[in-house]
């Protein structure tokens, strides 16, 4: 029999991603991490410089044990933090509202990862072309066998930036509302409206020539954690 | 005739704000930027101190020209924004999946408003309740009129802050890839797959009495942008 090489043991607690509150909630193993950062679409980046501090939606991709960012070779906050800021990226997924007896205890269910780290360059073409992969497969899974591979152009007009998943923390909210005892008899409703991101049909770009046939994966894309249909 | 007064201009833009690359997607005037704060769930939180920076989902409502952000009264962030930490509040919804010929203009429609300022306590308890309700409402519209409202004692354990809609900038991208020339003549899918977020039908809490009507907001909930419907 063959062991498989066990998980890495996910991502390292520093005295500044400790959860201090609601250690319930702290959920930093591999696979929470990893699913987490593989279904959100969106990361939130911050990063402070002289001027302030910023935070900027983009786009991202996982490789293993490495968070890949990407954009225009001029893009101010990839090149902040390729001059040294720390990087700080949140992924937080929303599913759920959560009405509690009180206003008190409204709450939401969600589960979101925020690691911390220095960014650094990715500057290898072979490593480019991969990461180029990596975010058209995190975009829709099945894509990168489509679409027109990048030429050293267009690999020399973006600035590509890896982030190792090492520090950081994972949190995870799930369930009903917690209402305090005395608020239980209240005839007041209370529950859970759980939200998802769904697909609608695609809509074709209109310079799309006739014949060209839509792929599955833009009818049903099965990114991690879709379910499925419209 | 009543001459309305005139929206605001929108957010003011600064030399740390202002679009410096795809100025066209700057949308930062005053309906656009309320349309997008109203529609989004959470926000991300962007601070730093000495330890580093940080960026952190939160909930939140928007009342005027005000944002307001809120959570247990020892919540790092918000201390440390009230400590006189410069925020950066960023809103960002996803609006479709834009696949391009060429691997290098995939892309995402969204919509997204950075706040930059200084964030200050509300101290008043009248105002305290109103951004009590205004959480609520802005989470489910309706929902407050229903939940039993904040105590003194939990109006104390909470912090309240303040972020005025003055500095910052909001970006929008709707509509098709944009393809280079040469590329338009491959026989390669491209166009737009639009995502949303829906509500599934509410889950009531487990201890909640035979007898409690479940409220129209939670079975239908009416958030602006919503569309309706599972």
């Amino acid at each position: 029999m063959v062991e498989r090489d066990p998980s890495p043991p996910g991502l390292r607690a520093s005295s500044r991603t400790q959860l201090r509150r609601k250690r319930e909630r702290d959920r930093s193993d591999w696979d929470t991490v990893t699913s987490i950062l593989d279904e959100g679409l969106l990361c939130h980046v911050g990063f402070a410089d002289a001027t302030g501090t910023y935070v900027v939606p983009m786009a991202y991709a996982r490789v293993g044990d490495v968070l890949y960012l990407h954009g225009a070779a001029g893009n101010r906050t990839l090149r902040a933090l390729a001059a040294g800021a720390q990087a700080c990226v949140t992924v937080t997924l929303l599913d759920g509202l959560v009405l509690s007896r009180s206003a008190f205890h409204h709450s939401v269910n969600y589960r979101s990862v925020m690691l911390l780290g220095q960014a650094t360059p990715v500057v290898d073409e072979d490593e480019q072309r991969a990461v180029a992969t990596a975010l058209l497969d995190h975009l829709v899974p099945g894509r990168s066998k489509d679409a027109r591979p990048p030429v050293s152009s267009e690999l020399r007009s973006t600035l590509m930036l890896k982030l190792p998943l090492e520090e950081g923390s994972a949190k995870v909210r799930t369930g009903p509302p917690a209402d305090d005892p005395e608020d239980m008899e209240l005839g007041i409703w209370a529950g859970e409206i759980p939200v998802r991101l769904v697909a609608d049909p695609p809509v074709p770009d209109p310079g799309l020539h006739d014949g060209v046939a839509t792929p599955t994966y833009a009818t049903d894309p099965r990114r991690p954690g879709w379910t499925g249909g419209h």
